[in-house]
């Protein structure tokens, strides 16, 4: 099977490394350096042009937003062969892919979106958790082809679920770090040792994945490693708000950390890291970590 | 050691049960018939009158309110021996506490609070943790009398430090809780299954101890148990709240989360349980679960 | 000059009725007995089919939302003169006004968005507000054509401003209202009596237009007429809170009370009127007015 | 009829010096120069210490909070004649001033809550608005005494209603000041004239004091004058908030706006005046007025 992949970016690059092995991969990249170190380093063949992804059965992308994913569709379209399938892996809008879906789909292309999960060890691991919007038969399909990256695979419903649980994961994450330095700051205020407070908090009901993984190395023991863009994490709350927003639905703490996402953003920089959204939360008690 | 134990709720009937075994214990309860039926079952001695509680080497306390404690307080202080430990075990308010401890203090009586976690299910089986607020020494004494009930104890600071970490958490308990609704409501209105929309969550950086062990059983398997009235976690997060505005400290999803409990105990009621908030989340989506 | 106007509503009706006596007028809407009123009444002409009003110098539309208004667009645009102008008055969208008017200076017309308020009052004596969005030649063009209506007419900058202006002005409102609930709520239940807490706020600093007009006789005396559509309030909210969102502006009340806007819609039903957003209120306080 | 003065701020200077024209009156001030430079002034008596205030049928308060009121009561109480009546004009706090009441009327005083509203203009002028929280017969008796300082006397409940009343409005004004900012900042960042999106929100449904009367100068014509201190203004949100709490009522935008107010505080200093509040929003959206 004829493979092409868009998008050689810290995920893209090892993901596209693990397809390499089992099909016949053509790698495009915008900065076309890239594709050759991936085709030196994998075997994978460097498309020199963007048209020359279009020959596949399968083209995967994986993008900043779900916009740089509808400029290359509409590029490659006219070049698609009918009956290929798109699969985004893109940490996309489900509103914008049900429309990317529909141009396809009156081209004879099937889409199904497939954003994932696990950072950069899991793509390089090939252990992500991939979450798959799409028919039944296209979820089959794009199934066999996402497995040499991934550990886990959900079939989350038709176009558009997999990234609308992809964004509503990661603002309930965005909520719970959240929460977790509100209550780390006040305890903190209150003279307590911040490694107590999260031992006392994770032996009891407030704990989450923010109090048990994120925050102790990452904040408590300063290390602020750079993982994900606070405005990529800005976005993806954006989109889950817009959602929820175009759905009629009432998500005031969802509205509220996006306000503070986004005031963190225009405070620290776009190149901060999303935890960073914490000293945020601190500036605004008067407080450091 | 002589101990007395007051407050025989769905709690402290068991925690005293455990001291029984371990100390000369007295134990009263507002309802007499209750102490009575404490020292058939554990051999414990019934208190006729709070007077009888008096002399005692540490008395424990596990009240609604620190209200309810402040008044037994009142009556029982001219009984006290010079020296003796009050352990206030009560989910209650930092600051009257420390009013309390003077109180006590200026009569020759030592006091800590130690509320506890864990729920009857760890009252029964001796297994609570416990956080304590005191000074070392008193922290030490303390250790030694709640060991019968507990599996972890923390001495959290100085008086008041672990009712602050109790609210706190329980605060960032509710924030996880709400937080995890409107995530779940928001796949809901999607068509997602919720079953499959938990697995996802859990397998990602959304999840919680909502996410995690309340919400799959609790709501949705529809079971909605009676575990931890609405009404005391909604005091509970008005106590961290307050905790919180008199230090000057910026905490908006605590705050608006309280808002929305108050709003779900105007609408359901006292007697609801703590869970029942997400009924009322999902009442203002106009949906249910 | 021959103007058509699309959409005779409660706003519309009197408003073309103005520009009978000024223009050679044609009328259209979906139902059509109610053109041949308007002719009956004001002499203009009723247009039997959409297409009718294609050959005019200036078309006006006011209808529910800017979806309505594109799929006039779509029908007419075919039919327009080159050189002819489209004045919206609708509520609507910024965003979506600049694509529609993209489309239509392909064809050679214009577009302004003009949205008035004054509400049926000021449509019937031609005394309305109108906010126009538009070049400068073409703000010149559409102002004499909405003289007959108006009171005020106001240049508000490009194509879109006339509809942001009027969805921001109509979410101050709507926050000050909200915020007007609030305050009387709490005097209530402290006891005082409604008229006299208006009369002390409105001789000091808290006062809004919501205290001074809206709240005194609509929900006080208890009329709570129907004069503005919850939904149509909550509409124009959701494109503030988007418009907001599109340039990572920060806005937590806005974004706060559009959820509870949207919540009273959820509970209230479409048909409400926006003060009932008050009734809404006291329901989360458990009270009534 | 003998009256004491006690509080010769910016306030209470230009209040009390209406008194001396119509009493036998006279004044204390923690910095005994301001007294004296009040006598030669206004032809009062200066009290060389504040037990001389003791012996009056009336006496008037002044201060920052309910705090330094308690401190001046537990001073001076010992020494007042039964039957006197005491006028507290501070921004106070009506939970700590029906404790204040109690212990006075244990020894025979009177107690009303009087708050002023009018700034120092109307103090200077005499022409200020006085909120009146006490029994009938204590508010005519209190009545005769401010009215050489007031316009407008209002009977607003029984103690503490004064000040309830006097808090929710400065709350109110305080969320439509934010309101403002968080519409002009909108209409800013799309490239809208201030002062022209002032007069369209004027002419229209979003207005109140802050847009007609606040804004206008102070932020828009870029005077900033200190005023009222920001951190008087925090502290006036806090008790409406704790009251609002201590009710068990649901005032989430009174709620959320009280933290920025905090927030400001904590970012802009306590010197800094309550309209700079509008200068962190600016911060938030990444922008300047």
């Amino acid at each position: 099977m004829r493979v092409s992949f868009i998008g050689l970016g810290a995920m893209g690059f090892p993901m596209a490394g693990h397809l390499a092995k089992n099909f016949d991969l053509t790698v495009w990249n915008r900065t076309g350096s890239v594709a050759q170190e991936h085709a030196r380093t994998f075997g994978s063949g460097a498309a020199s042009k963007l048209a020359d992804c279009g020959d596949a059965d399968a083209i995967i992308t994986i993008l900043p937003t779900s916009r740089e994913v509808d400029e290359i569709i509409d590029e490659l379209a006219p070049k698609l062969k009918s009956g290929a399938l798109w699969i985004d892996s893109t940490s996309g809008d489900p509103l914008q892919s049900r429309q990317s879906a529909k141009r396809l789909n009156d081209r004879g292309v099937r889409f199904v979106d497939a954003p994932v999960t696990g950072g950069t060890p899991g793509a390089e691991k090939g252990t992500l958790t991939v979450m798959i919007g799409g028919s039944e038969s296209d979820f089959r399909r794009a199934q066999d082809i996402v497995k040499p990256f991934s550990a886990k695979i959900f079939h989350c419903g038709g176009v558009g679920m997999g990234h609308a649980i992809k964004v509503i994961t990661n603002t309930m994450n965005a909520a719970n770090i959240w929460v977790a330095g509100e209550g780390l700051l006040a305890l903190k205020k209150l003279g307590m040792d911040m490694k107590l407070a999260l031992e006392v908090i994770n032996a009891g009901s407030g704990r989450s994945n923010a109090t048990e993984n994120l925050v102790p190395k990452r904040v408590v023991d300063g290390q602020w490693p750079l993982t994900f863009k606070l405005s990529l994490h800005d976005k993806d709350i954006r989109i889950a708000n817009s959602l929820a927003h175009s759905q009629h639905l009432v998500s005031p703490v969802f509205g509220l950390v996006g306000q503070f996402f986004t005031a963190a953003c225009n405070e620290l920089g776009h190149q901060a890291d999303y935890m960073d959204v914490l000293k945020y939360a601190a500036r605004m008690n008067g407080e450091e970590w």
